[in-house]
């Protein structure tokens, strides 16, 4: 039994240490290790085949929007982003800088890039020359860097792999309604791929991005009721095109300025998945990213045909385009069994001569724990079926447990009590920096998002005439 | 007739200026534009999908050896280069350095990776334990620096996109000739994938690897004669393992040092395509990693029903997994024709009414410049026919080219001669520096690479025994 529950024992409680339990199990299920310099992740294969199943996914839904990948340098000039007032504001402090290169002292430092808006508005502008050029969107997937004091695996490193996508439209509309065709489009990249719901909407003024006219974002619950923000989408108006001369001929004959969005997702996703959908045996993937779909476990392996037939099964649902993998090593099926839970793979089929001989295949869904018998006719469609199952439903599993911490409050003391007990808390706000800042001192929490839709008459710390309602929480 | 030809003038003679008309048609076919620090490139969307494509067909390689791909920090330590003495040596000055980072002065100053064996030297030194552990086979794609004086778009660029294998065995056999399977996947693929044949074998001990034991390297013929090295595979020996710690216990309970090994192909390898099929109309781009397989082109498009057909069989095409582009513009079909043909596309489908009303359609290659008829029904296994045998035929048509330029020589005029002409020189050699150095300051050409099981008397130049037969040529 001891030898049975040996990964449990090893991960700490979910429910007592929550941090703790994240460390074990991004560690000890080998997504990740730290890199030698502080703040700095390795990812490792079985983490890294995670972001390359998301590039995957989310790449098809670019292409759709008539997105291209390109690819930009890494190194920006640091008079670059003196450019835009607001962007050097917010990024400078963070920024890793080179100063020397092939020996010699740089004549001018070099940043490498926290965020690629700079050196991409530079190229729009010497690609932009005609109102046919427009739309213009382009994405990179990149390693950028940003220097934080403390960092967590996935969550906040000082380097990480992302994409971002850039556009630059002739005119407002389109470039506002293609800012919140980005949003859409990871939402329903969160909740069909990553079984993650998330609440969508404006970020507040102090919260938008470092020379964004708008900042619009998705926040996604964890299971310790913290918010992350899993992906933003900004409308620059003509912020970046005037700072780096966006401008193109129009069929009119006049000289315009375009109008430009970024939008952009990370590792942090990976992150997000981790702190969703984990529980006290350790990780639970979304089929739809998993690496590892379905493990076939082989049940008295030594018997006669058991292997063969395992691996027949194998290949049948490979062909078929299902991650499988088989474990025939020595271990106990037991130890395995909490080994490829503790991994999160999210189906096991177990198969052993009786199974075999029945025709059948029992099938361990990781969600809920739930053992099915299937036929072994028609195993591929059957199982896929099944991943399909367990896809919406954890996604469904999800919305329920963060609805059912979405409150209300009112005053300073209920945003408090509903933020100490792990909600999203939603209240009235005025619109002031004042309150905001109160808020975050009081509470800890902050405006993660305005709730669209939404209204109270009020403002839950002045007392004045609210301007909208806010998601407080505090956040990753 | 001008207008038809505005493209192809635009481009220099490829025979009266090859470097010029590399320029032209890496900017003009918007592979890639130059960024705004010296040396640096921003790859375009139509570069950028070259990449891709030759990343998938590399990655379906690994993945049969057995390799994982996983991701190491950009930023090393100063330190870890000096841990192996040949390795800072050779690195050491052409390096980019951190040395301020939110907002301070760092206490150790940090190196772009210029090349990650020292970083992952130091994280396999961690996972490797047991001899169970080994192999351990890890690759990773991502951006390399190194700050360079001369540099010319893909070919040589202070960053650089590549991929670089990594991999620790128990012993020195599996290592090395795991070193050399690198090498034969790699010819394989640029024969398959890129039609570029190449000369594979070992480099002289001048030529090698920073920190290496044997470099091993595939060398292919550009049209103006030079070579350009296009992939590396390392055998590093104990080098590494020993000065990062990378032991494992083994079966009989000793505690030993790895052999390790690395192997990589960069964006070179797009330079590679471009130098040795494009010819003077501009770029000719191998089927298998094209991002346009194949245009079709409307013969009097505004006729009843030939744009419909047009989509029509694009959608059949593209159902089939064929990249196609429809060009419905409204540019004459020879300003089509032109553009499409500088941008290299390998296969032109001109439809027009009467090709309809026939069943017919007109394919026209760009390698040969031949058109054929081909029936309409079952286009989509024809044209994929079609692509195959342009695949097939590019490969031979560029190995014809490179075996009637490969001489051999007796003496430094010989080499000279023969260089001077854009050849492949083959040329007894002694083994002696001195030799090797001599010929490059004669001749300008440098040791490629050990032409293996040949052999010569004498040495070209001082005339002592020939210790093998090496293959001489400019380089880029």
């Amino acid at each position: 039994m001891a030898k049975e529950n040996q990964f449990v024992e090893q991960i700490a409680d979910i429910n007592a240490d929550f941090p703790k339990w994240y460390t074990d199990v991004v560690l000890k299920t080998k997504l990740v290790d730290y890199g030698p310099v502080k703040g700095t992740m390795v990812i490792r294969p079985y983490g890294y085949a995670i972001w390359e199943n998301i590039q995957n996914e989310m790449n098809a839904r670019f292409k759709q929007r008539g997105v291209e990948n390109a690819y930009f340098p890494l190194l920006i000039p640091m008079s670059y982003f003196a450019k835009e007032a607001e962007h050097v504001e917010g990024f400078a402090p963070e920024v890793a800088v080179v100063t020397v290169a092939g020996g010699e002292t740089l004549a001018e430092p070099l940043a490498i890039r926290p965020t690629s808006e700079t050196i991409i508005g530079t190229m729009m502008s010497k690609w932009v020359q005609s109102y046919r050029d427009l739309p213009l969107k382009v994405n990179q997937w990149c390693n950028v860097m940003r220097w934080e004091k403390t960092t967590r695996p996935f969550l906040r490193t000082s380097e990480f792999l992302w994409q971002e996508g850039h556009a630059a439209y002739t005119n407002a509309e389109e470039a506002e309604s293609e800012t919140l065709a980005m949003l859409n489009l990871y939402k329903d990249f969160m909740e069909d791929c990553l079984a993650i719901p998330v609440l969508t909407g404006r970020k507040t003024e102090k919260e938008k991005f470092a020379g964004a006219v708008a900042t619009y974002t998705m926040e996604a619950m964890m299971k310790d009721g913290k918010s992350l923000q899993s992906g933003t989408s900004h409308y620059f108006g003509q912020n970046f095109a005037k700072a780096f001369d966006i401008q193109y001929l129009d069929n009119d004959g006049a000289l315009k300025t375009a109008y430009t969005t970024s939008w952009g997702v990370s590792t942090r996703l990976i992150g997000a998945i981790i702190m969703t959908h984990g529980d006290e045996r350790g990780l639970l993937l979304p089929p739809v990213v998993a690496p590892v779909q379905c493990v076939i476990v082989p049940i008295a392996a030594r018997k006669g045909g058991v292997v063969e037939r395992c691996e027949e099964l194998k290949a049948e649902l490979e062909k078929a385009g299902i991650r499988v993998a088989f474990d025939n090593t020595d271990n106990s099926p037991g130890w395995k069994f909490n080994e490829w839970e503790m991994k999160g793979v999210p189906l096991r089929i177990e198969l052993g001569p009786r199974d075999i001989e029945a025709g059948k295949m029992l099938c361990a869904r990781r969600d809920t724990l739930e053992k099915q018998e299937l036929s072994l006719e028609n195993a591929a469609e059957s199982v896929q079926e099944l991943l399909k199952t367990i896809q919406k439903d954890m996604l469904e599993a999800a919305r329920v447990r963060r609805d059912g911490r979405i409150i209300y409050a009112d005053d300073m003391d209920g945003i408090l009590a509903g933020v100490e007990s792990g909600n999203f808390v939603k209240a009235g706000w005025c619109g002031c920096r004042e309150c905001e800042d109160k808020i975050k001192e009081v509470t800890g929490a902050t405006a993660r998002v305005r709730a669209e839709g939404e209204s109270k008459e009020t403002c839950a710390v002045c007392g004045k005439e609210a301007d909208g309602v806010i998601v407080f929480a505090r956040a990753y």
